[in-house]
């Protein structure tokens, strides 16, 4: 979209989050002790049937959780970042009166552009299948974004947009597949970071190093409160990117969470035969993240320098985690937001691996909640059939990784 | 329980939050633009149908609302604030070897204090009648107390307890009706005001009288980031108390609210008729707001120089409101918490006061989200019958108040 190509380093994430720092919430990092405590509990000999670690004793890893809160980012999820920082650059470059922002997509990246574009008083234009649901026609227009229609398949809508561009000198802006959009969502990597190290400053025995006793000043055996290893939704991969420039060369590794539903798990996928999957189609209740890598963000997550690893988690373990995040963290978060804490606590292949890697402390790891924009109708759709689990449920005693949990408990 | 008697006042309160302080969680005051903004928007003439409004002009009140967010505090309810005050005062008074500490709940109460006690290795007993589902009894075991079971009737549970007493000498902490809890809960508002004045401070456009252009050094016109309201949800009573007491004699108005289903405005009810009403049942789906005033709090609520008016809102509206707080706050709270959201969003009668007394300016109001401990299932029950309202809702355009609402936004 821009002639302008900023490095992909921390460098670039840091000057991004500059220019956008005031029109962004910082959100909060927050922590939970119950459910750092469920992670650091071993699963069921049941929860692992049928899996390759049938039988095996399960892994013990010890980690204290750190979440990003980006539910509460305004219009509800992370991609303002993306979408601010784009708008801004493209001013910088061409100025606010040659500027008409163009946006193909009706989800939060359309609000979060609509929203960015409305601020700099730039005209922006969605293009929207004719079919689209009254809410979301009139949600789109409520963002003071011009609408325009289009047919349904891909075909159509880019000849909508060809025509747009044509008319207005309009601007595409790519939801993920641009170092824009991939350094703006890095910002919050930077923010993150900066949390974090204050919050073990003030609160060191939430550290995971923390030791009493010990020589050390702050109480932190190894290091100044820095995360051991961060984990990030992916879906197209903004966001994936994002984070894993920011802490390339540090001490914090990268990993990246993907339901398995359908083949949501490309990127996973991808990576392991050393090629990337541009077609996915998948329904997985984790919406955002439905979507394939594209060129640039494939480049970052597939090279092991850093991303150090893509796990996948099925729909049932991204619905208990996110019952955990709205019962015991009272926290409103949409599914997609809650892939990484799945991994956390349901994936025997990444729990070896931090049992395996992080040695006698165990490891203090980042979690992004990437956003909040689901609706109490969604959640009924998705727990309303409970009658399957429901006896076990309504005892309350039994998670559904076969787990006690203790009722009721904000961290 | 103890033949020490605080006086009820504000210094009582700052006494006992410097007691309890280490214990509990200093819970943030979040602000959302969406919902500030649909408070001050004028209801539809057609949701006064049927009221004594209907075809007068709806009010038109101009507020801004501060959410004092206890649904993230410990055991998920501000409960544990005066559990831990009652506590730290008996063991100030007997010391922690005489201490037996005697409950008679299951619910918030119940686990507030085991933990209090638990914190102190204090044994806690706490009585529930037999016939109680297996969740609870397995989840009040894991908080470390020790269970006794009665028969389910008022006079079995008591002649339990009384034997426990007997036995042990064990100390019983009322729920709410003793000067100990409603100081305690008090000390919320000691916390909440003390946070939005640095917040004013900080960001005096949250303000409802920030005025740009101003000589005022912090742009706030008529004073110094206070409050010109409060509304606390209202049940036996101890929060709406202990948070008046505190406010007595400052420019904060305090006000409560209750549901009105089944009878449950037994404060507003009894303070129309001069008496209080000691007998209230009603299975509002504001689950902690069915227990009636004790003598202690009926004291302080009846009294206006302390709460300025009770107000009663329907199961639809707190309905309505706890969709709006969990879809555009991302916040994850109980029915019983929204019931001052609700009456500031759909009480004509509070919303005609408040632009009656608030003048040009309008007013800051702070409202209490009490806690978040509910359940999925119980979101699942209380909104999976939707068929009736199911068309407009899904339309999303429509607010269940008639009001149009913009989608997704995290203010």
């Amino acid at each position: 979209m821009s002639s302008i190509e900023l490095p992909l380093t921390r460098e670039s994430i840091v000057a991004a989050h500059k220019l956008i720092k005031p029109h962004i919430h910082t959100t909060p990092v927050l922590t939970n002790t119950t459910l750092s405590n469920l992670a650091s509990t071993p699963q069921s000999p049941e929860a692992l049937k049928g899996t390759p670690w049938e039988g095996q004793e399960p892994a013990k890893p010890k980690v204290r959780l750190f979440f990003k809160a980006e539910n509460f980012q305004k219009i509800g999820a992370f991609k303002v970042r993306g979408a601010f920082h784009a708008v801004l650059r493209l001013v910088e470059e061409k100025g606010i009166e040659e500027l008409d922002v163009d946006i193909q997509s009706s989800g939060n990246h359309a609000q979060a552009l609509a929203l960015a574009a409305r601020t700099f008083s730039i005209p922006a234009h969605i293009v929207m299948p004719s079919i689209s649901t009254p809410s979301k026609i009139s949600g789109t227009r409520a963002q003071g974004a011009i609408l325009h229609f289009s047919g349904s398949t891909a075909a159509e809508r880019e000849a909508v947009v060809a025509d747009i561009i044509k008319e207005t000198g309009a601007t595409l802006i790519p939801p993920y597949d641009h170092p824009h959009i991939m350094l703006g969502q890095g910002t919050m990597a930077h923010e993150l970071a900066a949390e974090v190290s204050a919050l073990l400053a003030a609160t060191p025995e939430l550290s995971v190093h923390y030791k009493t006793g010990q020589d050390d000043a702050n109480g932190i055996s190894r290091k100044g409160g820095e995360l051991d290893a961060l984990i990030a939704p992916c879906g197209g991969g903004g966001m994936l990117s994002g984070n894993a420039l920011y802490f390339h060369n540090t001490s914090t590794r990268v990993f990246g969470a993907e339901p398995s539903f359908e083949g949501a798990d490309d990127a996973r996928r991808g990576v392991a035969a050393g090629q990337r999957i541009t077609s996915v189609k998948t329904l997985t209740i984790a919406d955002g993240l439905r979507t394939p890598l594209g060129p640039h963000t494939w480049k970052v997550i597939s090279d092991k320098d850093y991303v150090s690893g893509l796990y996948a988690v099925t729909e049932q373990q991204i619905k208990d985690a996110l019952k955990l995040v709205l019962e015991r963290m009272k926290c409103f978060v949409e599914p997609s937001a809650v892939v990484g804490l799945a991994t956390v606590l349901y994936n025997e292949e990444f729990r070896r691996m931090v049992e395996r890697e992080a040695g006698e402390d165990g490891w203090d790891i980042g979690l992004i909640f990437s956003g909040g924009n689901t609706t109490i109708e969604a959640i009924v759709k998705m727990f309303g059939d409970v009658s399957e689990d429901k006896a076990k449920r309504e005892e309350g005693i039994v998670g559904a990784d076969g787990k006690k949990v203790a009722e009721n408990v904000a961290g």
